[in-house]
């Protein structure tokens, strides 16, 4: 059995957990609080992060190169599909979601509501969170724009974009950064992505001391 | 004829450029400057960032994403190459040159010594500088470490870890930063990189108002 070194908030395991439920892929959970910067966690995975996957000798790390093993190695529900051209645009929106909406959403609530409170003991920047928020909004745009010329966020069918995407506002979510009024396409996507099988187990976890807002885990969630 | 949009130092865009010479493909350069944020090319890539490669109607963004269409429509020189776990761990290396070697030396570098100048004309932080030099340092012993254990930086023949090590490496190089005494391993393998057809071109290449020192396109640099 896979074993994932995780914590309930990272938006990068989560992506890795959908990735590996869409497949079937069995893992266990092994919470893991890069921040404490483990020793043996660190040779595990030089940059500190999570999530690192490990099977007997093998060791993953990086979400992309895990996303990218179980692509390979494992047929079932293909997420990255489809001619070269659609991979890459596949592999864009990946990209895109990793690196903008979480540095620009994701990091800063995780900053401002989880790593302040857990960690740095002090308080939350109300304008950081504004800012994220704002952010957020034009995210949900970009989404809304994405659902008006195709069925799913990377093309005609569910693929890691879709996932990757779902993970960081989850996250974000979570953190109470997301306002879904105005976004009905947005909603009803991401409604869709949260009633499949490898997205409710994650629904039901919790990160200590810090509570999500009432509709985060409701699937019908702007009623 | 492809056409890739770049610029001289954009060590994303040096990635692709010698993932595409070891593969040879033919391409075109245009010159794009991202932090103009042209309309045209916001159009092709939203991200705003260079590289951005076009064929007819294909237009392609992010260099892994790019990477890894070449990767999959050209069979000379596979650049990730080898058993699903041997891919992931080129990967992961990718994932770390692009994210920890670009964010803690590359970018601070660029930010100091190429848009200071160029774009926000005020006067470079020395103390930025020479934190990233000090991460590039930090890098090097990494990178010797590797090849203490390999014969390159993501197995046993040249992969896509060490296309994107020597291209941020050799921008850091052009701006200064890096110190290469104390760093036999490292040296070795970048001369190699350097004399290598796909990486010649750029050697030559400037970038305006910003000089490289003396050795950098020398492959023999330290003597």
């Amino acid at each position: 059995m896979w074993q994932l070194f995780q914590f309930p908030l990272c938006p990068f395991s989560r992506k890795v957990r959908l990735m590996l439920g869409e497949k079937g892929v069995g893992y266990e959970l092994v919470r893991e609080s890069p921040w404490t910067r483990r020793d043996e966690f660190l040779d595990l995975n030089p940059a500190g992060q999570t999530p690192v996957i490990v099977q007997g000798q093998v060791a993953l790390a990086d979400s992309n190169a895990i996303c990218e093993y179980f692509e390979e190695t494992i047929d079932k529900a293909p997420m990255i599909a489809g001619s070269a051209p659609a991979r890459a645009e596949i592999r864009r929106l990946v990209a895109w979601f990793d690196e903008k909406l979480y540095g620009e959403v994701v990091r800063p609530l995780m900053e401002e509501r989880m790593l302040k409170r857990l960690v740095h003991r002090t308080s939350p920047d109300a304008k950081a969170i504004r800012d994220a928020m704002k952010q957020a909004n034009a995210h949900l745009d970009y989404i809304d724009w994405l659902l008006d010329h195709r069925r799913w966020l990377g093309g005609p069918v569910l693929s890691l974009a879709d996932l990757a995407a779902a993970a960081h506002l989850s996250v974000a979510d979570y953190l109470g950064g997301i306002d879904w009024r105005g976004h009905e396409q947005s909603k009803q996507w991401y409604s869709g992505l949260k009633s499949r099988p490898s997205f409710r187990p994650m629904l039901g976890e919790r990160m200590e001391v810090i509570g999500p807002p009432d509709h985060y885990d409701k699937v019908d969630f702007w009623e």
